[in-house]
């Protein structure tokens, strides 16, 4: 791809010094494959925080951490009543994760504010880089624990315990010397760059996307009971064979989910027979089923779908079959004032982009329930993650990173000078 | 069901003794809901061959224990040359099991032999009644140890050691004094009488069956290799979902069975999905399948099926596909006189039967193949067995045990004279 070469527009940012910090945090918790393993709160995390803290400190930054363990680098403005244009991600990762899942976001933010300080810019608006505590989810549950702290969903009276080590939230932040006392700054808007873990863009041969949401997530638990019997003994056409009627089951519904939105993801991930024995039909089959739609209807109409197959399961006499649904997350739209700055901004940089929903939640769902947001996606490689073969094309990456720099600028500059200001700054970034 | 009253034949057996025979065994390792726990050569199957060797030595037939454990109660004939009618089963059970898996066919055994004493009927053939050692194969492996050993498919020098326990079968023998050094009987033909452990006869209400022969088994694995991927991140269209291409298979390959013999046993009784997270779509399915027919070239033929299944959907490009046979039992033929003759007793007796073949391996699979071999099926309630649940009703079982018994005589008899001479017993019994 060569698509830094056909910009019309000087870049305000330097995407080798954005690499270059990725492959430093990598370092820390380096492990086989060119992986990371930096869990929350663990020796590896303190040691990506304290990198990141002096490099936050070093760009000019006050270093603000609040009680949840968020880290906040805010580069003052020229108002400081003003709240602020947030850029962030999370420095966490998955036990055997990649380079780039959160950590790109989070140094994306620090390249925007390194960038501004390189072209001297003065912002109305503090723009601040974060990094929130525990977006993965992995030590503690739940995930993405910072920015939901952030909003008020978790407050410090709730007891966050490790199953994976019966290690307490709070008193780990104290361990490693990153339970803060400071008010975080207020959000004007929050923009978060991330990879994304699908291959949408790859597909379509789209280096960069622009995220119009987060799908909204059902889980299902199906359980259908049969009678277990004997594999030998017992004819077909007697049968009560609750393997047999699941996998006609998800057939059937994964057709149904098809017609009803090509945009649908439904997904049988957990599958568990019992007795699970080579030579014992199986008298209990547990689906445990994952829906995602952008659109609440659309999920809504497929939940009605579910619960009539498996009502009429059960009408058909020769199997008891239950559904619940065991968890929701509500979908997120992202704001459509952001999204059409972002979409300006690929058209003035001349970099090819699609419109795509993100399937994954990401801090950015947490925080556009308080303020307009948006997140840009970078392509790639196989949609890989939460794995050391993660991979995205460091060009796409630069071109990602700029789209930010100018959505960042527009909207740290007061509303009606931002356009013209952020062309201006191009122009200085030339000489 | 009332089909006592209607025999026109009285009856050489004692169905009542038969059914105080079988409560005193089940007395032995008796469990909660009236079952029963004798896993093979432990104290309780001790208990129960002790009280067994003593109804044998009471029942005037010589003891014999051989180097397997096998245990015969030998009727002498007047013609002690000759080769014995072989009538048994086994005394070991499941460690969750019921009153009648194995104990019918032992004690109708012995009940036969205790009907030929009271009506003081002299053979020409000894008659004798076998316990064979480990058929269920629980606490060692393979099951069927004992017949297998009698017809020397396994040897002294195989070592057979419990994955249970760690304990060895020939140590154990001695432990509980069943480390036998007699010659077994040489065998003219063997009947074994056992519960149905399926509901073909109960379906037909019929109360007993003539088993045809013993399906064929063969167990293949089948891998389906897709992508791990991310459920809400990963379009549709663009999956390599392994578990939905194994329920497509699964259900096409029911259909394929069913179409091809309507008395194909096919079942998917183990599926494994991984990682089996919900959600994750998962990049490996393994279906473990159980194939039966009584027919080995109907096998074949699916076989060949399955696997143009399998490499149609490597052949696809979206996932590798295996298909590995990892067991193979072939089918087993009854005798076709012995069935002639026992066609015939039910006709004389007037008692309903169905053919059937055996979808379970029984020690009749293992003589079959060095003698003329027969099994009766008494129905079972609901087709249950290994689980204290298991019933057949007392009458049904008095029926089955008559039947036994006729076919016997006229086997102990030497032939031209049986036909004859069963009838002149059965007017005796009247008196």
């Amino acid at each position: 791809m060569t698509f830094s070469s056909k910009h019309r527009e000087p870049f305000l940012t330097r995407g080798t010094r954005l690499w270059e910090s990725l492959m430093d945090v990598a370092r820390i918790g380096a492990i086989e494959g060119d992986g990371s393993c930096r869990l929350s709160l663990s020796d590896e995390d303190r040691q990506a925080r304290d990198l990141f803290a002096n490099w936050v400190r070093e760009a000019g930054c006050e270093l603000r951490v609040d009680a949840f363990g968020n880290m906040f680098g805010v580069r003052p403005g020229s108002k400081p009543e003003l709240p602020a244009v947030l850029i962030g991600s999370h420095l966490d990762t998955q036990p055997h994760g990649g380079r780039f899942d959160g950590v790109l976001g989070v140094l994306a933010g620090l390249e925007v504010i390194r960038s501004l300080n390189d072209l001297k810019i003065e912002t109305e608006h503090p723009v601040a880089v974060v990094n929130w505590t525990n977006e993965e989810g992995v030590r503690f549950k739940p995930g993405l624990t910072g920015s939901k702290g952030y909003i008020g969903k978790l407050t410090l009276d709730d007891e966050i315990v490790s199953k994976l080590d019966g290690s307490q939230y709070f008193k780990e932040l104290e361990r490693i010397g990153y339970a803060g006392r400071d008010e975080p700054p207020k959000v004007r808007s929050y923009l978060e760059l991330h990879i994304e873990q699908g291959t949408v863009l790859e597909d379509a041969g789209m280096p960069v996307g622009i995220v119009t949401g987060v799908q909204g997530v059902r889980w299902f638990e199906i359980e259908i009971f049969g009678v277990d019997a004997h594999a030998g003994t017992t004819p077909m056409q007697t049968r009560s064979d609750s393997f047999m009627a699941a996998a006609e089951l998800a057939v059937s519904l994964r057709s149904k989910a098809m017609s009803l939105s090509p945009d649908i993801r439904l997904t049988f991930g957990r599958v568990d027979v019992v007795p699970n024995s080579q030579n014992t039909i199986p008298g209990l089959t547990r689906l445990g089923v994952d829906l995602r739609h952008e659109d609440a209807a659309v999920l809504d109409t497929f939940e009605k779908t579910v619960g009539e197959a498996v009502w009429s399961l059960s009408r058909e006499g020769k199997f008891a079959a239950t559904v619940r649904r065991i968890m929701e997350v509500p979908p997120v739209r992202f704001d459509p004032a952001l999204l059409a700055e972002l979409s300006d901004v690929a058209s003035l940089l001349d970099v090819p982009t699609a419109s795509l929903p993100s399937g994954a939640m990401h801090d950015a769902s947490s925080i556009a329930l308080v303020a307009p947001t948006v997140m840009i996606f970078v392509q790639s490689r196989g949609g890989i993650s939460h794995n050391p073969a993660e991979w995205s094309e460091p060009e796409h990456i630069g071109l990602a990173c700029e789209m930010l720099a100018r959505a960042v600028l527009s909207q740290a500059i007061e509303t009606g000078k931002s356009r013209q200001r952020t062309e201006e700054y191009g122009a200085a970034a030339l000489t």
